[in-house]
């Protein structure tokens, strides 16, 4: 487990923020697809800074180098594995990083976990940069989604206090990009919420108990870095109303069975009903902030103020759109490829 | 999956609701450990109906019988399998059930799932039922835990519109015991929140991206019936404030490093902090009420009204707090048994 | 792992040699299949001693009890338990069993793993009973391979030094009783090789490298108590001959591409040619012998003569027919259900 | 599964023959290993032809580049990936290798599985050439292992008709290195049997049924392209042998308790006693040889005639010893990996 996910398709990330390399092998994509590498960039592009804005400075997204996996751009049903290149692997001075630990950050926890041998730079494995990664392989499950009728989307519904009326948007608003750069300029950070729809799964998908498509779903979200909470449907404004306002009733549409509302979020007893999809994931704000905090000395054990130095992204809900979809898609896709006997 | 949980210790559980038994093999029990049955039937008791109430209908636990796994009461490595008779076995009619599913319920995605040879009775392997197979496993985890110093406890945050301040009441208020009754004299139904505190988990549990101590733990819990959504220290809360207040700073306590605050709810990079382990999961309304509901016949293929009979409890979320502790005892021991090394 | 296997289809098994019960659950039975009880039980019959031989001392085989995972005899898509009782439970004097290990079984292996809580009665989890259970499953997942038309049939090569020839009895041939009775006699045991034949298997079954049909069988069939070596086709025989000898060439019969020759054993590159799946299995002589053996004392670490009393298999071969059958079934069954996709 | 083997420490393989690159993550090793790269290259290179020989003509080893996993040549907990660039990955014709099978090969079988768009040249990743990534991590366990105090040997037993005593060359004898020639110049190829021997192995490692170290092994032998038996201490030998004849007695041994033989492999009931791990392995021969041989043509479903052409290795047995090595490595150190209590 850890950084691999899947049963039916198995994603198996590796890299560090400043390793030669990040990169992701997927095992089980079936033979024979030819996959749209344009589509698949445009789709890793959305993942970069300043897309959305009105700004001209853009960054052009990593572009992944497959190894294996394919013949003349089709799938061969061999794994495929796809690499990016870590351009800033320098060996600068982390000596702080390494002793004094970001508050909210996963420099103290693995620190405990592996010992003094971690890789602190840039965060190492739990750095966002792990998330490009995730896009390779969920760009392209989503293709592979889209083959079979199914579409996955993400919106913004919250940044900080500001929020916006469905249908939820792909980037910012502009009174969410001016809380941004509010939030910039003092030296702090936004959270947010993003909501995420797929239509076109059929019904009978998932399994019961573990096996569920929540549980599927919430193992893949929770693999994003700063991903707090997930609800699916209602969620937990289905703990304020009561049965007859929550149920979703039955109805028959021409060959199709559907329900009137969709409180239950296309999923009963961990298994879709044909009618979309649709959780919310709550993301914290950016735990790098200017302002100075207080941490400790791993060396030394004592109380140290801790200034954090250097760009940081004051609210990464923006750029967590496409991660949020290539999560969704990849946990989509194993449980779509599932044998229907399979329990 | 799906009816199994965990790698280092694992559970898989059986039965349906009206089967002869329902029950759950535990694999990996250390040898060696005195399971205090006392103590187990105590936890079992907590999910039985009119616990924590005033009044003289109680009903007594389900007693398991341990078919392998024990000498003389004491765990000898081999796997733990325990069984639970169910005595509500009668081949009475369920042909309603069959053919015109309950709105909310499992019983139209099972259909599409399983085919016509799926079990309705008691909704079969979708019932809250099995949660009783759960306990066991959690009962007997929950001591485990205890050895190393583990404690987990949960409670009622929320019924319906009633609210309860922490330390939250592990059996339901009287305003809450309130509010279900009026909705159990409307025929209908109510859910809520329960959030759940693990004290004494050392640092360093858990692994990166997949294998992140939120990840299991959502696994776990979404395989507990009606569970709709689950958040992790202040959650959805985290989205609406700065990071200068939602960020934990570290201080330096004796021999340990502690967070003043503890808005990541214990975990960091998905590895425990060492501070508390908090999340908070929601339930939705018990699906089954007595008002008539609208739904579909599967066999015409066209709408029919429903009127589900017989008696169904108002507000699972009382009995719903021992099988949240249940469930977070298998994920946090299945972790806490983890090799560090392991990611 | 260990006492359980399969990834599309999964049987978990668990008891003791003196547990109340040893059992079996089946997770991912199709839905919709009427499981044969009485084709069942003749299965498990070829298990007991005494069958095949012109004796009137035959024991009646273990009648399982099923408690989940059926309606009406019919499998419903739950996970299928299957329990046998055990009748002899008796806390009869183990103190010797306990102390000193019988040699070349797991009594000292067991101990260093599980310490002295470990259940020595009968050998525990390590007793050939156990493969009861293993016919439980293999038994069903035979009717359900028989569906598709894969039929598996295995059959005794050699006894000590007797062999017969092809095709090969599923019951011990009179030289095999007459030597087998003559080790009997002489307090000793003896081993054997059993070849098993799976016909009707596509090809395209299985994967590459770790997921090779023979890998899978390898895992299964080595679950078997004694199993100390496998073949596939040609086998070790393979290492004496030359390429040209070894290779099958490739024809055409009407739609089918067949081999002339089958030294592959039907599996190339780890996955089905379409040809029989071919195997041989050695077992070791049963350890249980009447003779004194030396062992130890692990009480008093010091050198002690052993004698095993009570009467012992001279043989398990016979009866291990059915159990590799067994395993080859859910070895055979696992792999035609994954997906064609999946590697 | 497939190209993934390990449960504590596990890796995973990926690319083609012709692909730009073959790779292997590592996932779990422990944080804080120094990788002596000398080592390991010197380990790779005797998976090179030519070895071992009296000849000039030798080739360097593949020199795998780590993406990630490591600071400043220590290991730092994240996983850990290699790459190997192929060298020869032109677009030659293929077209005969697409269209007509070679005889015991996997192009017949992978052409049933993945269909048209398999990857053929040089065999994609049923080629021998995945056993370079297999090397890597392998090479990486044993020297995790030399830290543990177990050391993995394997040597030459037989090649075609040749045998040799014990203790077994890792290099072909001269006799063995004449019978090689000999078929070449007859354009044949042959086979052979590895002994492979873990010393140092502690007592109590593996687990029960499909658990245990023999099921282990097996799965990651029959992971090396051509294997095709594997026994177990006496394996096939003990079928011929009485149980007083093959039962190890134990002994006291200073602080230690011994077998006077070893006739169980180390292994009994799945568990190491603490004795040296011994195992045999069958390899075929290789399949491609010089002869016209009969095959068919898949587009035109009829028979025809094959040369292949080209150079090939008469004997792949003497590059397969650090192959064996490496899958036995990484089984055992996947089991010495794990706790105690697992099973």
């Amino acid at each position: 487990m850890s950084f691999s996910y899947g049963k039916n398709i198995r994603l198996s990330i590796f890299g560090q923020s400043h390793s030669p390399a990040i990169g992701v092998t997927i095992y089980g994509p079936p033979a024979g697809f030819p996959i749209d590498f344009d589509a698949l960039q445009a789709f890793m592009q959305r993942r970069m800074p300043g897309q959305g804005a009105h700004t001209t400075k853009r960054k052009e997204a990593d572009i992944p180098e497959v190894l294996s996996g394919l013949v003349d751009g089709v799938t061969c049903g061999s794994p495929l594995t796809a690499v990016i290149r870590n351009t800033d692997v320098r060996s600068s001075d982390y000596q702080q990083l390494w002793d004094v630990p970001r508050p909210s950050h996963a420099d103290y926890t693995s620190y405990i976990k592996y010992g003094a041998a971690r890789d602190v730079r840039g965060g190492g494995s739990f750095s966002g940069r792990m998330t490009a990664a995730l896009c390779v392989a969920g760009g392209i499950c989503l293709q592979l989604l889209q083959r079979e009728g199914i579409k996955i989307t993400a919106g913004i519904v919250q940044i900080g206090g500001v929020t916006e009326e469905a249908p939820f948007p792909a980037y910012p608003s502009k009174k969410m990009l001016a809380a941004i750069e509010e939030a910039r300029q003092d030296g702090d950070s936004l959270g947010g919420v993003i909501e995420t729809t797929a239509t076109g799964v059929p019904a009978g998908i998932g399994s019961p108990m573990f096996g569920g498509v929540e549980n599927r779903l919430s193992t893949a979200i929770f693999g994003i870095p700063a991903v707090k909470g997930i609800e699916f449907g209602n969620g937990f404004a289905a703990a304020d109303i009561r049965g007859s306002d929550n149920n979703d009733a039955f109805y028959v549409d021409g060959d199709a069975i559907k329900t009137k509302t969709n409180n239950h979020g296309g999923i009963l007893g961990g298994i879709t009903s044909g009618m979309p999809i649709v959780f919310r994931v709550a993301f914290k704000p950016t735990p790098s902030i200017s302002k100075e905090q207080q941490s400790v000395s791993l060396l030394q054990q004592k109380d140290v103020p801790l200034v954090i130095t250097g760009r940081h992204d004051p609210c990464i809900v923006p750029r967590a759109v496409p991660c949020v979809e290539a999560a969704a898609a990849v946990a989509i896709y194993d449980a779509v490829l599932e044998p229907k006997s399979q329990i």
